[in-house]
């Protein structure tokens, strides 16, 4: 399956979230990440996400499609995360 | 066909560009809006958009969609954008 992950997380919470997700998805830019996982990845990161957020403040949006087969991505002005970037 | 747009803009330009797309997308959190429109209206929404940014500092990333039905939304914490929320 493919995920496309933005979030909008309070300053205190938002680079543990973001540390997190660059260890498990590719930034795409700002707030947002996309990948290519397995079912069982998507529910320990969906799990790990859930755990590090404030349910009253933050907000997680996830984005799940069966394949990536299915995505058109159209960048505009500058790409900022390439598939071979590596962050850390 | 259905989109999910994000960006990430410089200060200077992110209220036009917010603001233009409140006008034709429903608005998810942060820097995110997605809808259903037609190919034509893309056109003329990705032709305003290009237009509204400076390429070498902003970015705009287009998901593109043959339809809503191939695409799971899962909220984690608030869900911000309601589908009958008006923002103007």
């Amino acid at each position: 399956m493919y995920v496309i992950i933005a979030y909008d997380i309070s300053v205190e919470r938002v680079n543990k979230v973001k540390g997190y997700l660059r260890t498990q998805l590719t930034w795409v830019q700002n707030s947002l990440f996309e990948g290519e996982i397995t079912e069982s990845r998507y529910l320990r990161i969906a799990g790990k996400l859930a755990e590090l957020i404030e349910p009253g403040a933050d907000t997680i949006t996830i984005y799940k499609f069966p394949n990536k087969s299915v995505i058109e991505r159209i960048d505009l002005g500058i790409t900022k995360g390439h598939p071979d970037d590596i962050i850390l």
